[in-house]
């Protein structure tokens, strides 16, 4: 008898309406960090609509908002920038790890590793009072690009950059990957990348953080699981697979016949559809504004072209609309950033939402522990080895 | 404002009745791996009771059970323990993080990191298929043990203890804690020890394993959180909590006072009731007989008497049955292996289960992704910075 290959077909529905069915529906948590308005493409962090937010705030005033459900005054926010740049630095073990690891290794999986090991040398990994938890996530927060960008400077045989003790967590990025600090559009383009991503309601990777958390676990173990999270490409990893899809193509691909044969084959069309959005994801709205700029910027125009053109193929073949993934991998791609970096990136915007999450939870938590419906045999005698 | 410290009452719980709640007493899968009846105090792995398995199997038996929903002839079980002694070592780069990390992390911050870099060198970590993944299973089952060894030799200054490539799990690691071969006896109730933790339905951990899969991430992704997860005091780190509380006891402390005065004060105590059992869990009754056996043995018979003591005094005074961490902390305790390893013991057993749930998440996938309940604000004009 090989694993259970069947799909479970003895669950009557009206007992057991969220058996196998990932959940769709459940409300899980009660929540001020953000809502989102699937039929009408709407989308607010702590009061504040996505559009709002994608034309006024920074990243940092974001991780305030999420974690204090309040805008910060002017030295609220100095205060955090002053504590970000404080802790961009990584420990020396990390940077050890990130120099002797496979540099074939998948981002994802190396950042899992470095945010679990951040844990060793951080004073509070195992204190969890309220105050604790702020500090870790701004040091996590910090950390995270800092990881990304020199794992991505060692694997291609260049030195790791510093962070600057001045600058935005967009600009610090920049500067650590590319080596040079990057000019003021390229920054607010990174930026309102960060802001896009840094919170949307109980997805995968928040519902596995708020999980963990619920054992009352520490930030690092969330977190650490998160990205875990994160990383699969029916969540996060889809941004990279996006990009991995259209590589595929040439500038003279007929997109519309490439997009038509891969539904006919049943192929899935990455950065498509979405759980909860019925209509245009309103992020994917701002996204699709920047990522045209950027492709005429940098000369690559085709990049948007083919976007539109499979965003009308698949409105017109399925009535489906894109989501956040589809147009942030053009935009990253615009910026010279590797596709594989894509769902780090997402990462180290949505620390902001996970660590917003876990602080949440801990303040009225409950150990999350559903059930499952057994479907095997019951009351089998042991047959000893040499009788099998 | 500060973050939200009042308990949500908003939520009308005829129309969320799972918000907040901990998803109790929802089903969200289907499952062939085991079976509980929390009334009865009943559980079975894939169609055996936990007490045949108590009486019969050893842990590499229960592995195969988990994974192949049936027990292994000869032939299979040979190939699996072949299988483990094979993959007991572990790469260099791991080797290098226990050396150099700090000593005084917590163990299981250090498997989670450990367990998360193995992926780097891991042959089909990013292989989706179903034999990689029972090769995965088979992997890190091999090589947990061996990572709780070494860092907890090498946070003692002691030299790492290469495994054998012969023997059970149960014996080769205590081989490698101890630097001795383990007799028999020793060797027997470690395993059932590792019988009895390996696998427990939809429990915090094994949920969050799911969860991770579930967006299609990886088995090391799953496993890593899986690791966060039971790291909590309200899930595996209780049994560590169980044995300091016990550690600040004396020979002479009259214990029925202590557990009053503990109730008096509102304090908990560690081991005691389950979310799913309500009657005594019957993995503490094997563990309870045990547990009497060696602390006679190890000339610890107090630390029975204790248990004893602590257990009639919690039944008359709350009516509440120990669970299985109550009797595991004083068992590992009697065989000299020091408290704060004792939730990394139990998640080198629970990779079994939670290796098992992965693979048969992925053959019946569809994503976790729960909803939200709003309590915030909506619609708030953007103020800026300097009139805030």
């Amino acid at each position: 008898m090989e694993p259970n290959k069947a799909a479970p077909t003895l669950i009557d529905p009206e007992l057991y309406p969220y058996c196998d069915k990932g959940l769709e529906g459940i409300v899980a948590f009660s929540s001020r960090k953000s809502f989102i308005d699937g039929a009408k493409g709407e989308l607010i962090y702590a009061g504040y609509s996505i559009e709002t937010l994608a034309e006024h705030a920074t990243f940092e005033e974001v991780c305030y908002l999420l974690w204090h459900e309040r805008l910060p005054d002017q030295a609220e926010l100095d205060a955090l920038h002053a504590g970000l740049q404080a802790e961009r630095g990584i420990p020396e073990t990390v940077t050890a790890y990130l120099k002797s690891t496979n540099p074939k290794s998948e981002p994802m999986s190396v950042l899992r590793t470095a945010v679990s090991m951040l844990a060793d040398e951080d004073p509070d990994a195992e204190d969890m009072g309220a105050e604790a938890q702020l500090r870790k996530a701004i040091r996590l927060t910090a950390k995270m690009p800092t990881i990304i960008a020199a794992f991505d400077r060692v694997r291609n045989g260049k030195d790791i950059v510093t962070p600057l003790a001045k600058g935005s967590t967009a600009y610090n990025f920049l500067y650590m990957l590319n080596g040079e600090e990057p000019g003021s559009h390229a920054e607010r383009v990174m930026d309102l990348c960060l802001v896009l991503h840094a919170e949307h309601g109980m997805n995968a990777s928040t519902f596995t953080a708020r999980a963990v958390c619920s054992t009352m676990s520490d930030m690092h173990s969330a977190v650490t699981g998160a990205i875990g999270s994160l990383k699969g490409p029916l969540h996060g990893g889809a941004n990279t697979a996006v990009m991995e899809m259209l590589m595929d193509l040439h500038e003279d691909t007929d997109i519309v016949a490439f997009v038509k044969g891969k539904l006919e084959r049943k192929e899935k069309i990455m950065g498509f559809g979405h759980r909860v959005y019925k209509t245009f994801d309103p992020r994917a709205t701002q996204l699709r504004i920047l990522a045209k700029d950027l492709a005429r910027e940098v000369g690559k125009e085709y990049l948007y072209h083919w976007s539109e053109a499979i965003l009308k193929t698949m409105k017109e073949e399925k009535n489906i609309d894109p989501n956040v993934d589809f147009f942030s991998a053009t935009v990253y791609y615009s910026m010279g950033i590797m596709p594989d970096l894509y769902t780090a990136i997402f990462a180290m915007s949505r620390i902001s939402g996970w660590t917003a999450h876990y602080i949440e939870q801990l303040n009225n938590n409950r150990l999350i522990r559903p059930r499952q419906l057994y479907l095997g045999a019951k009351g089998l005698d042991w047959t000893p080895v040499e009788a099998r």
